[in-house]
């Protein structure tokens, strides 16, 4: 089984065994996702660029895997295939940003 | 290989083509993962719980890959095993939410 | 004086006296935004409709107001003037969402 | 009348005369305030410090005023008065950061 398949299956153990599923419906798990990655951001919070890569990496890890966690469950919860749908947006992100107009640039697609 | 290195392999290239590394600072990939997940939730922005499951699944695909992008290009630049710290995070909230206090209750754990 | 710039007067007297506008740069006030928007929305995560409107109102008032303080700061740091952005903004709403398209529904002006 | 309920004022006849206070829940104002945010923090995505204080600032007036915007019409919905949670919420700060405590550093309250 691969690892993405292993992860989620973990993760809805531990929701199962909390019977959590009753509040994991769609649009909680997507503000789930959100408020976690706003804690993500909060440890770069008033730090300079190079300040922030020096932010204690147990944090980073910790928060970074809660976006990742309810980003698995929602994943799981409509039945999506990661590898899948982040290979197709890769795809359609190449054809949005072809490499001789994007290249060294981070402007928006629609600014291109 | 697993399919995280996979997935996290395909975007550093797809970065690298374009010679975007110059950007993906820590700060700002945590803050793309931020935009990302708003754009997420803005599709189930004024929504009931039952109209939210039926968001178009292939905007919600698209949004969700976007999420997990911006997370794997920062988890590979932090040299973080993705696998790792969502199964420690698990076991860490396994301590914070024993499943005898938490079952089927929202509540956070410490309100529990 | 009016009660936007009594608050925003307040807001910076609060900031000097401890030296913090070194830290106040528009990147870093937009992202504080963002996180106290989050810590708003958290209140409600796993929450129904009905339960949201049953949240402790000192804890709303509090998260609100930090909403609020960040907001005033940066529209008072860009100068902007609060009443006429907004004013100017429900304008071109009204332009974009006239009343008899977008009467009854939630839809996005783009989609109407 | 003061500044602030002017716009209140303003912001409901707009939502009252499209039929839409239907869809403002305090959930779902919140998670609009949330959205706004991360529109306004777009504007500031992979740029520096320096270049994000360049930022076109009509763009920035459109995306501050939608986050006052959704802040004032929750603020109106809840019945709570701008000034007095802002004021209080600075009282309460000051008790959490005292000056000579805090005087210079980025820290947060419970770190100091």
């Amino acid at each position: 089984m691969n690892n993405i398949q292993i992860l989620i299956n973990e993760l809805v153990k531990f929701r199962d065994e909390r019977n959590w599923s009753q509040f994991h419906n769609t649009k909680d798990l997507a503000l789930a996702i959100s408020i976690e990655a706003a804690e993500l951001n909060e440890l770069f919070l008033w730090k300079t660029t190079e300040e922030a890569e020096l932010v204690d990496q147990n944090k980073l890890k910790e928060e970074l895997a809660d976006v990742f966690a309810f980003s698995l469950l929602l994943a799981g919860k409509l039945g999506f295939d990661v590898k899948e749908i982040v290979l197709e947006k890769i795809k359609r992100n190449g054809e949005k940003y072809p490499v001789e107009k994007s290249k060294g640039t981070a402007k928006k697609y629609n600014e291109l």
